[in-house]
């Protein structure tokens, strides 16, 4: 299994070297920045300290999409609670959930400094992680809860030394992108059926999306689900 | 019980203000600074962010004794192996340790950025922590080692208490009743649209049951669906 650290428009270039270096400590490789301000920058190396192969080898991507398309399980770092509520795990949680998961490219999402992760990246996630920060104080630093999370990751790969029992599954998981194919025949189903309105869509794709999410898809769920909406769509929305 | 932070000959001011910042995350106050190379420092200050009430009350000694002279549990930081073994636990043992420890004072002892703790200084360690960084790549930025052991303190403060990681959710799960009259509802449709065929049923509901049925879906999620079975199905089968 393959887990990637992905940065969203980190602005220092001090937080993506020190992260460089919180992800090598816990023997994590891969590092995704979504649209950073300034990268490659001297500050990145210097915090990165020995960790700069980390820096070399990152991918640098336009968009979210093409950071985590082909991953099949997201978790998204959040330090508020939302309007719709989501599902929310600890780090804890988060790490024995990746350890045992089938999913081949796990993606763990970090936003910006300031405002963290928006609440359409958020819906773009599986789960949410809260770090169990003080209530007095949340903000943690960037690379502060990339280090935390990593270390959660290694703990509990250190103690899968140990095997407890692995879910065996029929099909393998669908890839984002494949959900948001998905979520694209759906809508479009929706509203030619005059059943989600364009110019007043409430909530209703976000409570799908949260649905459908939590559930962690395989692709033969997809296949069906893709069935079903040809099936009872209107013949100009058969896609 | 109070637990202490307490940093050893700090060369870089920056650290110090990162450590403030990780301790205030998870609810440490006690910083105490063993003769720090530059403190106070502007550059302390700008990397504690909202810290900066645990700077203004640290404690800047000249010794490692006047540090820890009431302390009656210590531990101290360590990535190597010593020639003489010492109790060596894990972040997460110290943290059970502490939070079951009959102490008043606890001391955590972190060393210097280039080359840790000195023997001396370990040997006056109840035990030593080591934090388990990949073999290849050891070197924790000192503020990040504190926010790991930190992190753990507080995990095993929050869930001494009790409360686990308390999912708040907007509706009630579906009972039992309500989901069997969605499968119900679901299986009919598909029938009407064609897409199952009741003497060549296949795996299709199975597969739908265990999609859905994983899931735990809440009322209004329920009604969502029949919702969408209702715009969408053929008018004889709107129930």
């Amino acid at each position: 299994m393959n887990t990637r650290i992905v940065l969203i428009n980190t602005s220092h270039p001090g937080n993506i070297g020190a992260t460089a270096r919180a992800m090598k400590t816990m023997g994590l490789s891969q590092l995704v920045l979504v649209d950073p301000l300034s990268f490659p920058h001297a500050k990145a190396i210097e915090m990165a300290v020995g960790a700069t192969d980390i820096l070399e080898n990152a991918l640098v991507v336009k968009t979210l999409d093409e950071a985590i398309r082909d991953c099949t399980f997201i978790a998204g770092t959040s330090a508020r609670s939302r309007a719709i509520p989501w599902p929310v795990i600890s780090p804890r949680e988060l790490a024995e959930k990746v350890i045992h998961s089938t999913s081949a490219n796990v993606a763990i999402l970090f936003g910006r400094e300031q405002s963290g992760l928006t609440n359409e990246e958020l819906q773009r996630c599986h789960v949410h992680i809260q770090i169990p920060s003080h209530s007095d104080y949340t903000s943690l630093n960037l690379a502060a809860a990339v280090q935390v999370i990593a270390y959660e990751l290694r703990v509990a790969a250190l103690s899968q030394t140990n095997t407890p029992t692995q879910m065996e599954w029929d099909y393998p998981p669908a890839t984002s992108q494949e959900m948001e194919g998905f979520y694209e025949h759906l809508k479009q189903v929706l509203i030619d059926a005059d059943f989600l309105k364009p110019e007043a869509p409430r909530q209703l794709m976000t409570r799908l999306r949260r649905l459908f999410n939590r559930t962690q898809l395989d692709s033969m769920e997809i296949n069906i689900l893709r069935g079903i909406l040809t099936a009872l769509g209107k013949p100009q929305s058969k896609l």
